[in-house]
């Protein structure tokens, strides 16, 4: 993959946010990396081995809810081979069973291609159980189950890739159309880690353009409807600081997304769709200099976010206004609740919010539910309890259908002691 | 690039047309291909550096008519960086210069991916004298410039590629709004190439899906307009023959097709949209063992045709009904009109063709332009008149750009001879 160099970023304490890079060539080749931009003009070329060594230490989490057996296969066609699949679904399980059609899907295609994944209902009371046994009270609602949410699926796969050993974890929405997305997804993930060179690195991904349906025709539309919003809103929170207007983030609600295990393991995550803009808010609480860091050793180096504009649509299911007026709210939420989020910022979050009927005068923005960090369980419990009452815990080994010796993704003598 | 296997193919003479198989994963990782099909179950592997070693050797001719820079851009992005691109453009010149936009598109993507390219337009005065020239005046319409036409601009890119010297040659359409389905598609052509293991193959592309507007919503259709009536036919024609009904042709129209330049150079290709479906009868022509065959290496090997069925969904503009129903009866035109057509299906496509009120009783098909194959031109003499005369002639040369020595995609005076 050919990446657009990126000449400029913004710190903020031991973050550093990098300006959005586009993606110039999606295969480049056998080129090899010469360690420096290309000579030719701003671009960098990261080589097939450099990808392939991020890839084979990859899981992909692949939150699902609800999707169609053929968007689904299409998803997993996409995903890089030597990338573990973990499918965390949130599908109905009555009156027909979804979810043992989407773990159906997932096994033939792992038969098919030799390859492995793990697969888990996010409503399973095994899990729940599981969870609890590790030490995450916090996870499980009124019902005993884990709760509803995205957050929550995206917490539950960074356990389970936290388990695998791997070192990397990116994150793929099922609800996409294209294969050749997910595809440039992956690889943008793999350059981005590759080219930002840090133990606790992010990549976030920009879509190049999202089609929709205007007047019977086709407008391929360049910002997202919630997007625009939240990016605006966490650039204000970093002009406040640095007192320069800023449009550096360009990826706060980025679903496409992803990060070495090792700083995954730090964050907490936000509940439902809070969660992909509460990451930057948690970096910049955690690493940004502001509040006392518990952490030493990331202040010492830094937490580089590579943001990475594709050259795919995107293309998906259209969820409606309502979706979209959840997720922006739920992202002003995080920012106001912040501690390291000043007055006067917290104070137009108020007056826009008041201005877009989303809260009456006199009101607080509702509090999201943020989690502890993943490091924080116990994973050989977790495992435990996975084995022994998820029922919809599921192991499909490539290994085994390729006629090796097995060796399922996560075996429990291997599951990685993580510090916390 | 992961195939599934294809178990089946029909015989006509020295031509073998595998059913169409399935692209099961876009990227198969560092796989080995152990040289049969995987032990798994039914799938075969394309490993990355047999991919590489035919996209090296690979030209892409992107036939173009009028699409925006953006769309241009996401489709170079998209084909593989070994192969190289030679654009054939027919679009308008004025008011604005909309090749002159397309060339510079061109030229800065080279530039910062260190590639290179040619392009030339169908219209331009130089590029007619030039093939006349070099001995094809059947090209040259009564204006005395090139005519217009896709299959006329996949002459002109085929005549190109041969004067490079490169093995193989792919097309593909310019109108793509994915870029990820344009990487496929190379991706496909390659494995395929690899695979058909003979100096005469070709690989054709049928698409996974194709979204069309339909109530407000999209829908992804399985099956072209006009590409169910032209295999329909096809098969009639080889069913014919057999004795008994097949379905196996599934690429009739295939725009996305790539084939040897062995086989290439010996086809006579047909002019405007005859050209896809009338390959299929070109081969059954020259080597379908019906009618005495000038080529009798060919006739001793085997042509194979791989279909490949794609992962992304074939996302273009609606260029509306009436370009499909001209492309539909330019397909059963050179059906109608081969010689080796039998005359019971003969019979039967005038009898669909009058209750389609595309023709009336006691009329005959209208018969399709087929020009001389590209073999028999005069390569030098053909590059020397597009070196002299044809000012929208350019080649962008890679390696200059990356302070490499120059080496332009052609050079006089390692143009091949080819033996007619």
């Amino acid at each position: 993959m050919r990446l657009a160099d990126s000449f400029r970023s913004e710190r903020f304490g031991a973050v550093r946010i990098q300006e959005l890079q586009r993606v110039i060539e999606l295969d480049s080749g056998a080129v090899h990396d010469t360690g420096q931009p290309s000579l030719s003009a701003g671009s960098r070329v990261v080589p097939p081995e450099a990808m392939r060594a991020v890839e084979s230490q990859m899981v992909i989490v692949v939150p699902c809810m609800n999707e169609t057996r053929s968007v689904i296969e299409g998803v997993l066609s996409g995903i890089p081979h030597d990338c573990l699949i973990v499918l965390v679904s949130n599908s109905d399980r009555r009156p027909v069973d979804r979810y043992e059609i989407e773990s159906q899907t997932l096994e033939q295609f792992c038969r098919l291609a030799g390859r492995s994944a793990v697969a888990v209902h996010q409503k399973d009371p095994g899990l729940a159980a599981a969870f609890k046994a590790a030490g995450m009270t916090e996870l499980i609602g009124e019902d005993g189950l884990v709760r509803n949410g995205k957050g929550e699926a995206m917490l539950i796969g960074m356990a389970v890739a936290a388990m695998t050993g791997r070192k990397y974890l990116g994150y793929v929405d099922a609800d996409n159309y294209v294969p050749g997305a997910v595809n440039e997804y992956c690889k943008a993930y793999a350059a981005g880690l590759y080219l930002a060179g840090s133990a606790y690195s992010m990549v976030r991904i920009s879509w190049h353009s999202k089609p929709k349906l205007r007047d019977g025709r086709l407008f391929f539309s360049r910002k997202g409807r919630s997007s625009q919003i939240t990016n605006e809103w966490l650039n204000k929170f970093l002009a406040e600081y640095s007192g320069f207007g800023t449009e550096v983030i360009a990826t706060g609600n980025a679903g496409e997304h992803a990060m070495t295990l090792e700083l995954g393991l730090k964050l907490r995550l936000a509940g439902g769709f809070a969660v992909e803009p509460y990451e930057y808010m948690d970096v910049f609480e955690q690493f940004g200099g502001v509040l006392e860091s518990s952490d030493a050793e990331v202040m010492a180096g830094s937490v580089p976010i590579l943001q990475i504009e594709t050259r795919n649509p995107h293309f998906h299911d259209n969820k409606g206004e309502e979706h979209v007026q959840g997720m922006r709210m739920q992202a002003l939420n995080v920012i106001y609740h912040s501690p390291v989020t000043l007055p006067s910022v917290r104070q137009a979050i108020v007056d826009f919010m008041i201005s877009q009927g989303a809260l009456q005068a006199g009101q607080e923005p509702p509090k999201e539910r943020v989690y502890p960090p993943v490091a924080s369980l116990d994973l050989e419990l977790l495992y435990d309890g996975l084995d022994a009452e998820a029922l919809s815990f599921r192991q499909f080994d490539g290994r085994a259908s390729n006629g090796l010796p097995p060796a399922p993704p996560i075996e429990r003598r291997a599951i990685p002691h993580h510090a916390i």
